[in-house]
């Protein structure tokens, strides 16, 4: 760990720490990625544009400065100034991080924002994070995901059994309840083990990002819903020091650009996903929902799966109290509302 | 006219004109309605903040300096440099702006965000405002309101023939194809009427506002969904030299802010009917949906308003042909993802 954090810390120096007022912001995603890549760039050139050149982050693609699940210590460290990242990655350190990420069967993109915004959720993700000296916030939202690539038919819950299924997190856990063999694997290795039959399936993304892996060749069975992930949260984090040598103006600024990113990663990626189903269609794709007796044995598992956590981390139940008194308020709103 | 913009310029002179960088912000609502007040007030001090004090709008509540339906023009003219009010409001000058106060059967606050800013919306809100000498924008949501308040209980299409609405807009268009009488009517008039038989039923907000007019002591039918408004926009208009005058960074921190306030307007409201509709129930109000039949004899009769425009303007078939192109790409990804 610490032969990581000096060479990126050494990195930082010869590589964006030049300037005064020049923050080195590593992504955990890659540049090139839709919507991931260019939300970081959009990011990044608003807040120049508002603190007048005195805030002015340099984005690094992943793994530049840091491997993607280092990050948070790097900036905690103060090596880097600011992750750009995924909060389910920092899950292994504190489980309740995972439900910043994405809450399995739980709300869309909006009411996610709105809870965590509104409804106490951002100071929980504040005090998960304050031990690793970072203040993060959402800065960007990822709407549903696929519920993942299959080279089989799946017709029943027991047609997950005994499946090698690349799929982490909470979604994982889930999986094993079913039976399945959730696995870690990079994405890229995904394809080619699709192919030879070391994995069975995959979660990856969405259909705009998925497409870049070619997973359509592979693969025949595209499955909805993203139950593991019906919206998801990027999050910025910057080093506390940092932050707190920042004016309020300056912090103001970082604060309503993520607001402007949470929205345009939505807008941009809502229905910019139709194109690639169609492209996937075109490729002898089936893109279809999962029966509904697999929905509901995974929102059963997930019950289980979230029961568990609760009883084992004081901080997973206090968040996930949070959100369920949100969404319930929310949710009769909506049904009301339902046209 | 005339009177009133010379009127609104030696207000806008003594009130808020006086140092250069001071710009006046006239509000067709009330500064004490619970989100709408707020929003502004949020919106001018992000702003102030952003630019360092260089762009300080001062916020003029209902009536201080132009009635509601002169906004539009006065800040044309130059009286006042920018409006916030509700685009429906200009329907009588073009008939088209009504899409953009809402679309009834139309977007929840997501999907007609994600349209307006990433699907076209915006370029044409622009282009119809241009005649104007104004620059629109949206600059706040209003989520889903009610469906009205009525007096007598409807269990059928039929039940609306005769009735006296207060509903304006194409909502009231609507009503009429089914036999109502929609009327305009001022809101302080609304509880009165409605007491003595003048109005067998009103529109008005969502729950948190339609509480502050005690409507429930005069109507015990509160019914949903709100099909003639299924979300809202608020719109920021500025003066077109005002906003051609201001820098990159300017223009960038107004509209930076207005995405924050997109957020937090939404935020704000999703939670915060609960205990309205809990106040309702409790003084013996019965808050439920329209019957099944009465919603879909509202979306035919919908239909044909829309057919009706379409035919009588091409600007209004221009507009709803975006929407509806962005729309069928959205509901798709949307079917799949239901969970």
């Amino acid at each position: 760990m610490r032969k990581l954090l000096l060479a990126a810390a050494l990195l930082s120096l010869t590589a964006g720490g030049a300037s005064a007022g020049t923050y080195s912001l590593q992504s955990a995603f890659g540049k090139n990625l839709p919507i991931l890549g260019p939300a970081a760039d959009r990011f990044a050139a608003e807040v120049d544009t508002l603190t007048g050149g005195k805030i002015a982050f340099k984005h690094y693609g992943a793994g530049e400065l840091s491997p993607p699940f280092e990050i948070l210590d790097n900036v905690g460290a103060g090596a880097i100034d600011a992750g750009w990242s995924y909060a389910g990655y920092a899950a292994g350190k504190a489980p309740a991080a995972a439900l910043f990420g994405s809450i399995p069967f739980g709300p869309d993109a909006i009411k996610y924002v709105s809870w965590v915004l509104h409804g106490g959720g951002l100071q929980l993700w504040r005090e998960i994070y304050a031990p690793f000296n970072v203040v993060p916030m959402p800065c960007g939202v990822i709407i549903s995901e696929a519920g993942g690539w299959y080279t089989k038919e799946i017709k029943s819950p027991e047609d997950l059994k005994g499946l090698k299924i690349r799929i982490g997190g909470l979604g994982g856990k889930v999986l094993s309840k079913l039976g399945a063999n959730p696995m870690s694997l990079p994405a890229g290795e995904i394809s080619t083990s699709l192919e030879t039959g070391r994995l069975d399936a995959t979660e990856l993304s969405f259909p705009m990002i998925d497409r870049l892996l070619g997973l359509d060749k592979v693969a025949k069975h595209y499955y909805f819903p993203g139950w593991h992930q019906p919206s998801g949260f990027i999050e910025l984090y910057v080093n506390k020091d940092k932050w707190n040598g920042w004016s309020d103006a300056e912090r103001t600024a970082v604060e309503t650009v993520c607001s402007d990113i949470d929205l345009w990663t939505i807008g941009t990626a809502v229905a910019g996903q139709q194109e690639a189903l169609d492209a996937f269609r075109a490729d002898g794709v089936t893109v279809e929902r999962f029966p509904d007796s697999v929905i509901e044995a995974l929102r059963k598992a997930t019950a289980e799966v979230y029961a568990e956590n609760e009883a084992a981390d004081p901080m997973f139940r206090k968040v996930l109290e949070s959100y369920r008194a949100f969404s319930k308020a929310y949710d009769q709103y909506q049904a009301l509302n339902r046209l």
